[in-house]
């Protein structure tokens, strides 16, 4: 990436300091000259803090400022589609949170707007910038394992959202695992053609109440003829579990946690080892920081963003189908 | 196991060898008086061998020698049910290798002959004694893991029966995931009771000719609230992979391969380990002993058998279920 | 092995019990007619159990018993020299365990007896025919290393000996690191041409009265220009470490501990896994087990022995050398 | 840390590269004013584009500079005590990199110095701030393994230095074994009484004939009784191998090496999986930052460093007296 690029961030709550921590870190070429928050007042500190001159209660001045090349769209996900839509149609590059929207109309207006504008659009599914899974990838499409035959894929977070949280998140489906089935296709590089979804309240009964559940097993069939299965759960009391299997006709692949230390100690009751870091920020800290070079470079170099806005589109699909699924007790089709 | 014991085989193909050869070399309190087979001509030498004194062609003899204790029933599964039948009439103590049948109505004549003589019962689920898993259920049962939430067991074989073995098989749910089907049990100290059977043919198409599958996730609902999922292939090129995890409130625990050594190998390359222990022989070696060590017990000290004639119907039951399940394309029930 | 062979086993304690049952277990041509020790009494009943005719007070009957192809030694150490004479001189094949003697002229007198006899004689390093062992010296010995530059073992005990045991044993450098000595020979297939014995006594003081050591760093050079380091300790609260590390050229080996499970629990305190198998009877079967079949093989098919004279008397010097170093505090030449 | 810290860099090679780097972008607080190095032309595009504003060919105007709190010495290792009294005297804080120097009354004037002005002075032994080795430390210091017995660290470069480098080294044990005599050091908290190197040349005879050795096992004895060995390589093809093991009374640790990435690739081969990370770059990354920020924390709270001169000064009497046991074959007190 050699040209300057000068960006707003529209959000400034955890995902969007994080976004903008590792950008003032890690990328000397890209200046971030504004951020918006309905909390301004609350940010400006730290903002001023990394070298943020303008901090904004509205996301329109951002949009409105000729300088900005691109903005990072991390505000709440009910505002991700309207946001995106402004800025395409005033010219500028979108990185956006993921998902796009809940509602697949909306999806397809983001996808329009982009077009449209011709800017570039990239979905915030940071978990293809990971390092074990970007070469369980790689390995797949060199042809390592041969035709894939099965995938499964382990996500489960230390502890479950507050059940606040929980009552607008679009459900465990759109919430949590869409993440997951943004990786199978990552992975298998295909679609997923047919859920069912079993799944329970095992955690906490309030999430239960609240209408969602927190605990899955989603068994998948993919269009290239292979089968997969999701297991979510919203605590694993030993911390942040993120592995993958995959067999294929030539061999299967397993992705092991990511552990603070290889230290292990020898008692005369067991062996112990550490637990699994704690969660994203510290599993995939690397991974936030990849997909940002990525965009830049695909806003530099005038290249396809790595995720776009039909890889933000399909996981919504797949979970919408997943909660019919469920509620139908049945395999559903995903169809858009 | 204090008092010498008397049995029968009947059936001397390779499991029955098995058995035989594990009872020889382990058991000096156990003797086998006799061992019938269809090709007894094909065997007499190697029974000979291991001090077998009587071998027929037919399993009368044995049936009606008085001296005999106990049989070990090893021939085809269709002739299971006849055999256990006519043993238990006769008074003496069954071990019958899995299934029993699989007709249902069959299942029940056995568990009902068996209950009017009053004699000992035990079908070949081997995989409840391997050193593992019986400490997964140890920890379980101890609490370590509190209330169980999701159980994952991976079964897959290294190669492929024959085709023809397939066609007489009772199908990938009823001749492999058995043993699985077994295990969920034994691991959870619950009931499936519904199953989704998402399979395919992903490892030869003379399989999917023959009308079975050769690849499978069966999503599992169980009575006390868990979910489950069994992952079976026919064939792993890596070898036999054979590992189950369990999550709970408390704690996770996950089953790793036995390998034969722990040597690893690193190069300019990669680092080399082994792969797993070849197939079930080698595998679950210590378990045919361990089985027979408990079921000759069971005898001895007038016990129940750990694996009981009911363990032996619930399994094809699931079997059915799975069957329906797939062929219909939708979750069903467990029901006898 | 098609030949019958009839034994005699000198020593009825734990090794020789040991030997007795795996050969009774695995060796169907081979009778053990007799055995001698001087409990005979205390024997009597577990031999007949498990088959033995002749119990005797005295090794003399098994001398001469024109029957005995072949004699185990499994008598106290200071005994192994002169039965080993005298059973080779009645022109029976032996099998001597570890150590022949203390004293380097009786093993030279032991060697003579044997070669003038013309018998075959094996010594009990049993390790070597450990499955992992076993595959590291094979890798070597293909080249998968290229040319050896360092190698390590490390070799603790669960817990020492009593001391009164200590006191008899030839102190931990031949009575413990002997089997490391042999072990270094066997997988570099190279001499040890001079040691440094870095010791300590870190477990017991009472070992240090006796005037043994419980701790040590034995610092190595071989032959063929590669460097060692065997590490051991007489307690390790984990219990028994058996591992061995190689460097050369083109690669490295790594052994690790073989475990009585592959079971891993996670907790929120920490991932628990299993210590090392917990003793030498538990880590080793197999490999007492293997060392006989070769035994047995070399004198059914008239082949070398795999250790042969020579290679029980090489860790003796290099074990007096050790001690050696330790007193003196300086490197010593390992010396005939 | 608060307050505002204004630093400059002597030498602008490798690790002044990599330290300006990282303090770059992970210590906001601290500002680089100027870099030193004798090649300036060479380094002034770098330098600026990281924002450091002031290039010099000479270390003085870095000396002179009063608004400069503190100084990075980075330069070749003949200048470090030069450069550290200098700065010393001129009232900066100083960061040195390992080795002070290779004469010991030198590196007792740069202490004195250092004590005469009252100024912070830490020694560039990177290791001890990496998340294994401390997690080690805090183990054994919190009594996890009761009282040590034996340190045995693995240390092997991926590669060798070019001979030319070799030459003016100070050879393996002062340039290479000199971190490992540290962390045994630091792992331990007692000081290292005797050695004895065992070395050869293994890699490349050029080494040997530029009069340095480039494999090693070298034998220690600890103050508090404890035994070790720490073993060099400077090729493992594998990769940069860097591991501990710890024996306590109570309990033993292992570390492991870190990898790119968990995935293990299963085929009919082998199982598959990665080398370690590359070399010190990649391995200790998050060590040299952590090592800087402890750095510029006791500047700012007043805190003794972590790394003082003693510990810059013991290593090269362990380092020296290595080279006297290697040349003189024998065991070497350590003594100043």
């Amino acid at each position: 990436m050699e040209k300057k690029l000068t960006i707003g961030v529209i959000g400034g709550g955890r995902i969007g300091q994080l976004h903008s921590r590792f950008i003032t870190n890690n990328f000397p070429q890209v200046k971030i000259k504004a951020i918006a928050d309905v909390m301004a007042d609350k940010i400006s500190e730290w903002a001023r803090g990394i070298g943020i001159e303008n901090i904004y209660a509205d996301h329109r001045p951002i949009i409105d400022d000729r300088e900005i090349d691109a903005v990072l769209i991390c505000s709440p996900t009910n505002t991700h589609a309207q946001y995106s839509i402004e800025a395409a149609q005033a010219g500028k590059h979108v990185f956006c949170e993921k998902p796009i929207d809940y509602d697949v109309g909306r999806i397809h207006q983001v996808l329009q707007a982009v077009e449209t504008a011709g800017v570039k659009f990239q979905v915030g599914f940071n978990r293809r910038f990971d390092h074990n899974f970007a070469k369980v990838r790689e390995l797949i499409q060199s042809g390592a394992v041969g035709q894939l035959q099965i995938v499964k894929v382990t996500s489960r977070d230390p502890e479950p959202p507050p059940v606040e949280y929980v009552k607008t998140s679009g459900g465990m489906f759109l919430d949590m695992t869409i993440h997951d089935f943004d990786m199978v296709r990552y992975l298998t590089g295909s679609e997923v053609t047919e859920v069912y979804a079993n799944a329970a309240v095992t955690v906490d009964p309030a999430i239960g109440e609240a209408g969602d559940v927190d605990t899955a097993l989603i068994s998948l069939k993919f269009a290239n003829g292979a089968i997969g299965v999701i297991d979510n759960c919203r605590r694993a009391v030993y911390g942040y579990d993120q592995r993958v299997e995959v067999l294929g006709t030539r061999g299967g692949i397993t992705v092991g946690n990511d552990l603070p230390t290889t230290v292990s100690l020898s008692t005369s009751e067991a062996v112990l080892s550490d637990k699994p870091k704690y969660f994203f920020l510290e599993r995939y800290e690397g991974s936030f920081i990849e997909e940002m070079r990525q965009f830049f470079d695909s806003i530099a170099n005038n290249r396809p963003t790595p995720v776009t806005g039909i890889d933000g589109l399909k996981p919504v699909l797949i979970g919408l189908a997943a909660w019919r699924s469920y509620r139908e007790g049945r395999p559903v089709k995903v169809e858009d």
